[in-house]
């Protein structure tokens, strides 16, 4: 893309109003647009950071067998009644509305209800289990503050999956799985060193839920951390009985604040028994389903990327979430022969299938710089009368700022290696 | 996929409620889910087609310089009330809630009024234009019937394109790339033959908006159409005034049925006067952007490809939407080398990247067929103790049922070869 055509334009200031590190900076970037508090648009390099993240969750979740679908926003009253989740004393972030043919409508601010009721038509017997399915949805919720940019919002995306199993064991199996597939893609998104397995409050099933939890100054919770065990406890249920049950000290552990970015749930039988999800064993006996849950906020997740790996100069995407692959920046001074030249290097990388923002602004070199360090694309290529004159371009990392002058026969094989 | 993992099963009956063929056979074939009347889920089979159509959509409106975004769905009132269509005296379908931190907020039905205010922030002058944006998205209408299945629901997919230009003549150069494009869209999904540019009411700023419709025996519109010229009027414009100035004649014209699947107009400067979008032109002087608004029903658009394509025994997918590119099936009748003979061709296909629905259940092969039927992925391989004999597979074409045997060695090559 050349950034001359893209719509968005950077900005030197946030709304005034936009407290969130990482909103002011997605916003100033033009990755985001705010319409209202805790309500953001995805503009076009937002939209391509989203993707990359739904992308490595898609893998990881097509990996252990989950199968996509997409549920609907408007949700049926008589299916929350049936769990006691509709009335607001219960759940107190319902958007709801009047249908024009009769009767209340409510916007989805979660699914299990609706797709275990769905799940009614396709599991009859054993052998219909186990089901993994999972859904990339906007959520709304009506929350009464949104002061965290992306990080809380009353509309955001989330990943959901839900497993149907016939057993707790079958079930505890799969959750496993899960969880090891959520290390996977805080790994992959670069936050690998800094998200932590958490223990936290269970429900009417199971003693504990789990969270992943990664270190981050701006995040909303307090856990107790074990770094060499690599898990942590969430403050909701750290008791002294918790402790000797999970074999951990109260001296070992460090209290730190940290984000959200997953959690995981186990419903046991008690969704499947309010919402009438049976199926029959191999005798014919009929036995409830056991319902996993597992969140993942994929805007949520960028948030938190923004706001732990940013520095004084903006934002500092990981590789395998940056907008583009490369940010190619051509600073001719006029000079027809850089122009050329950054021309021929941007088909190249195109020819490669290496999708990069080429920067063929007329525009000072300074701003050109300034925005590619606020936009925050992990490699940025430099091509200058200086580099042409040494018949190569200048490499440089974002993250760290390391340079090297890379001749042009060796740009695609530098691009495309491993780190 | 294997078809014994695929937790969606074909159903013999659709629900009870159900009159419109489109929803009957989706929901039979397992593609879709119904939440309430308009409301639908897309299941596995049924996120495949809509991402195709997508897709092609997608390539479509980047060829002619479109940039994605995705809005929210939460919208200002005093967005709306600048435009006077936040009464619902005037616009008849919005959904509206409470915020819990006070006041009302809508859920988008349309997006003209948000996109245009996000515009404000990065169009400054005539260097910034044109800009074209569009955006996949679920659009929520409060409709007081919903009869016609996915064809016209209360929640559903919409790729909704908008441009920004300078003047009237730069706006006209671009709807016609649009309609270019969205023929392009249409011939690309089977439809070509049979779908029309229709002249429809315009509106407070051109004579006439356009209409795309196609040929549907269950459709909602009544239009004229001149084959010889390829274009239809709709009932609503069809005057001798208009008559005379498009140089048609009534005799001419054949009253038809038929569906829209997409809907092009002009808002002039309207919308960009009262939502105050401006750009200083060449000489500083202020003006206001023109603004033109393109819609594409994906779901709509899906649930015409049923009305139209099916038969008695099934669905019949276009190939270039169709949820997989081939439907693999095993009739073994329990001969091992029948079935690893089919795992080898599932495997090689994957290999080729040719993504395929392997019926590997163990059922009859009566039933096997008829959810093939029902199902309709455009291309069918058999494989049976009679084709394993004669060393190849029998290649089935659902929409015409011809057949033809091939030897495996060949399958590749027939798969990916054009018709």
């Amino acid at each position: 893309m050349r950034q001359s055509q893209l719509f968005t334009k950077t900005r030197k200031l946030a709304p005034k109003d936009e407290v969130a590190k990482n909103a002011q900076l997605l916003i100033r970037g033009g990755f985001i647009h705010k319409e209202m508090a805790g309500v953001y648009d995805l503009l076009p390099l937002g939209m391509r950071v989203a993707e990359n993240i739904k992308r490595i969750v898609r893998e990881e979740m097509n990996a252990i067998g989950g199968q996509e679908i997409i549920m609907s926003s408007l949700q049926r009253k008589e299916l929350w009644e049936k769990t006691d989740r509709w009335d607001d004393e219960k759940v107190d972030v319902w958007f709801k509305s009047e249908l024009k043919s009769g009767g209340e409508v409510g916007f989805g601010w979660s699914h299990e209800e609706p797709i275990t009721d769905m799940m009614k038509n396709y599991v009859d017997s054993y052998r219909d289990l186990p089901k993994y399915t999972y859904q990339f949805q906007t959520k709304l919720r009506n929350e009464l503050r949104s002061k965290s940019g992306i990080m809380r919002g009353r509309e955001f995306v989330m990943k959901d999956m839900y497993s149907y199993s016939i057993d707790e064991k079958a079930h505890k199996e799969f959750y496993d799985k899960v969880t090891a597939a959520y290390l996977k893609v805080f790994e992959r998104v670069g936050l690998g060193d800094r998200t932590f397995l958490t223990f936290a409050s269970g429900g009417a099933f199971t003693q504990f839920s789990h969270e992943f939890q990664t270190l981050c100054e701006t995040g909303e919770d307090t856990v107790y951390l074990n770094r060499d065990k690599k898990i942590a406890i969430n403050k909701e249920v750290l008791t002294d009985e918790v402790l000797t049950q999970l074999k951990l000290k109260r001296d070992d552990l460090e209290e730190v604040t940290a984000a959200e970015v997953g959690n995981i749930f186990s419903f046991g039988d008690v969704k499947s028994k309010e919402l009438d999800l049976y199926y029959k064993d191999e005798k014919g006996k009929k036995k409830p389903v056991i319902l996993g849950s597992y969140g993942l906020g994929i805007t949520r997740l960028m948030g938190v990327l923004v706001e732990v790996f940013a520095d004084d100069k903006g934002i500092v995407w990981p590789e395998e979430v940056s907008p583009y692959k490369v940010h190619l920046i051509s600073i001719s001074g006029g000079n027809s022969d850089v122009v050329a030249e950054a021309d021929h290097v941007y088909k190249l990388l195109a020819e490669h299938g290496i999708e990069a923002l080429y920067d063929d602004r007329d525009v000072r070199a300074g701003e050109k710089f300034a925005d590619a360090d606020l936009i925050g694309i992990s490699k940025r290529l430099v091509m200058s009368e200086k580099t042409l004159s040494e018949g190569g371009v200048e490499l440089i990392h974002r993250k760290d700022g390391t340079t090297a002058m890379v001749p042009e026969i060796a740009i695609i094989e530098r691009l495309t290696e491993k780190k």
